[in-house]
């Protein structure tokens, strides 16, 4: 299962991926110094495991930064999925102090779906904030949104993590991370944590940094809410790289594991895994694949994205899947998904991604190609 | 009343219209292909009643495409005169069934103005179904919408037709297509039917396909719905051309008739027609006219599209009225419409349509013309 | 405080914006017809007070058009701050002719926020009843909207100051222009006027028309609605310098005053003036300061444009604060605007604003530069 498939790839692959393999070794035969993991299952059946490159291995974790928002978004699909969050209900029924600042009347869902107007809080949060359990949330609740809830959305980067995690604790008395690893990771087997255990510390490799083209023809787009979002006062810190970040696992940047483990833990909620029946029903897939907001985005000042419940969902520019796809991707290249309709579960991740970031071209076009190859 | 008027122009024109006439003569004359029907009725009174070119005559009648979604608009337009109708009761309140999938509080204001998410159903829909009084209605109650109702709205080009229809059947009883025949057709003499009769076979011309340019200079749109919403499994159907579509009469796509027709059914509606009063108050017009949704359709990807209930409503890029003006066109250049402020009604018919379909400009150039000489 | 800055400039000037003086006297000394005051408070003390031009001088009053709406919009904010309006009361529990064609729902906050779709009544308003207190807003309670009330947005450039006038009217017995100059005008001393006494006539200038460039390259932006919303019948105003405008005092387009008068006036009302405490408590600023609306507007038809409560929100393409300031431009290149995060109130006044009129992007350049100077 782990032979040399091709000159440069190494893994398993199913035969009918054969296409798929041959572009990831030219992609590799390209760029020397191109590292990637690319895992995907169909019908809950694992079909592809493959690595290559210089700077990961068969086992190595890594932090595919908001890859990382899955793990919330398929703990919300389990809580659904157990009849005890109601999406419509207000934040303020789970979480009173929420209601401060005239936000009573916003639902679960418009905070689940970058609607609540809370991608930063007022004044802005420290990373200690950030990277703490309730301390963060505390501040955002106890903040005038940026806009009136509802009337538009923008993408809440770090605080969805934040928000959504202070929601789970509210409901379950159990903080993300425990919910998540207790419920999901464990149960299931799932090579991707919240929270990085000591024991894998070995097979942590770090993210690298993307390296700006000399002529940079990327598309620019302005927000005047973009600084304000992504200045945190205090000390920097990088939220891929640094220990106190993925030790802590916050669920919105820095969550830690494999293509591997990712694809997984899309197949075991959704499609099952090991002959084992999906964790969420049909239902239930439905609800949080939907999309709740589409168009321009405040904070980050593009034209068109979308977005179910937490999870991103495809468009034109980030075209990963059909119209019932959702998964999300990173900053820095990697990306993870599912499509219901084609049964495919895909993951890809990458130690230094492609300027200007976001979901790697590469890894946009393979997860379209297999879900085409094992769709009806 | 039907001499030639110019060398390739029949039919007959009020005096004011001779620049119009000679603008349809210059079209005809650099386009011996050219075959169009163009009506319009003024405060009532017919002021333009002209056709040419080889493919139709003075009475010829064709499938205008999505033109059809006229007589639902004006079938609910009359169901709101009479008070049968609440735009803001959810649609599950006359149609329990369509209550599923988390879909009880949509409203019929969000289903008729393309807000439901519903442009197809899970799985997609058959052209037997499609072509079915309740088939595809019972399948669309069944489904969950697309996107989150109320969020975005997205053109349903066909299924516009069979849940409006469902809806009328549900609140009279009748079938749309009786439901037109008997309250709005024979009443007032209109030459379009719903479900074309075989007494009225001989004078059905064909819609003749559209040619596309060596050098395709239109303006592409994305959209990943497209895909989803126009494949409908199961043999292909020409559903301008074959007998199953024509003869029942889809609300959405192919209904049958004339220029002078549609004209004529605008104006009995809006303006009144023949002296008589017109059946809908001005209240009610101005209700069905209201403008419902404006921007990014879902299902078109394009940039700014913008209906009321049920019809268009004039944009930079659809501009054949005023603000209040409200009509439809179809895929292949038909166009039909009416302006509350000018009392014009217009349509126009077209056997060959100029790529890349919609609203030939040429129309839409003609409407606001007359409507220029008209008004006041 | 009133000698020679610089070559062109008179005036005062904090020593921190030697630089900010230095920019404004290269404007002048680049276009000799250049006419302007500009004025800055920061933390409530005057930190800028300048002039040049040969149009006008120190105590110069003049009609800054769309600019006048602060005065309303600061009205609302001290109607917010007594606990008088509730925003998401319907309009008609204050005003209950206001429910007439379906506007029953219609909140204060969709009003005041460019959403009910009124920028016109049904048939246009003549500039008599725009002048009166009541006439324009009778007509407009009486009228349907010109798209469904909260579906989009778009620029009442004249009649929210009828109906904001009206809804303050309703709630305190009093015009605005009794309100404004009660409650705010003439408690704080500020130098600008909602209908200027005969006893500051001498002060005032003339607007002058802006020249349209032999080759003119700015943006044109397509709406229906624009043709509508301008055209009022009956004979032609100059808004801006009639006297029956600038007597009247519209509060949409035709106050009067000082760039002093100005800055002061959102100084007194948000940071405290000569060491008063501010009229308006931080929540109260935060709110009226919040965004309601963002993306196109359907009078303007430009793609993007942002407003809160009355004011316009800062925009890439209007950029004159951060994500919290809020203020107004006018028609033909004034601004006058405050960013509650830098403590800084800013005003510009301009006799010939540059085509194609909006804020000059000078003043944009000098508010955003005053509040990174005074800023945290």
């Amino acid at each position: 299962m782990s032979d040399a498939l091709t000159a440069h790839v190494d893994g398993f692959a199913d035969d009918r991926l054969a296409a798929v393999v041959a572009e990831i070794e030219g992609f590799a035969a390209a760029d020397p110094d191109y590292s990637v993991q690319v895992a995907a299952f169909a019908g809950g059946r694992p079909v592809l495991d493959v690595w290559t490159g210089p700077h990961l291995g068969r086992d190595s974790l890594m932090v595919p930064y908001s890859v990382s928002k899955n793990t919330l978004g398929l703990s919300i699909a389990l809580l659904l999925e157990r009849g005890l969050v109601d999406l419509d209900a207000p934040v303020a029924q789970y979480w009173p102090e929420f209601a401060a600042k005239d936000k009573q009347s916003v639902t679960v869902r418009q905070l689940l779906s970058h609607q609540a107007g809370l991608p930063q809080a007022t004044p802005a949060l420290t990373w200690a904030e950030l990277l703490d359990a309730h301390a963060a949330a505390d501040r955002l609740a106890a903040s005038r949104p940026l806009w009136q809830p509802g009337s538009s959305f923008g993408y809440h980067a770090l605080t969805i993590g934040n928000l959504g995690a202070e929601l789970v604790f509210r409901i379950t008395g159990r903080t993300l991370q425990a919910f998540y690893e207790e419920e999901i990771r464990r149960p299931h087997a799932v090579d991707f944590y919240l929270g990085l255990p000591e024991s894998e510390d070995a097979r942590r490799v770090p993210v690298l940094p993307m390296v700006r083209p000399e002529i940079d023809s990327a598309p620019r787009h302005t927000s005047l809410l973009m600084p304000l979002v992504w200045s945190s006062p205090g000390p920097e810190l990088d939220v891929a790289n640094d220990e106190r970040s993925w030790r802590f696992g916050h669920a919105g940047a820095s969550g830690t594991g494999s293509a591997r483990g990712l694809a997984r833990l899309f197949a075991a909620m959704v499609t099952g895994v090991d002959g084992a029946a999906p964790v969420l029903s049909p239902d239930t897939v439905e609800v949080v694949g939907l999309q709740q907001v589409s168009g321009y985005d405040e904070v980050l000042g593009q034209p068109h994205r979308a977005h179910s419940i937490v999870f991103q969902k495809p468009t034109p520019a980030l075209h990963f899947g059909g119209p019932r796809a959702f998964g999300h991707d990173g900053a820095a290249g990697a990306l993870a998904c599912v499509d219901p309709d084609t049964g495919v579960t895909f993951a890809y991740t990458i130690a230094r991604g492609p300027w200007p970031g976001g979901a790697d071209p590469r890894a946009l076009a393979l997860a379209v190609e297999i879900g085409r190859i094992f769709g009806p």
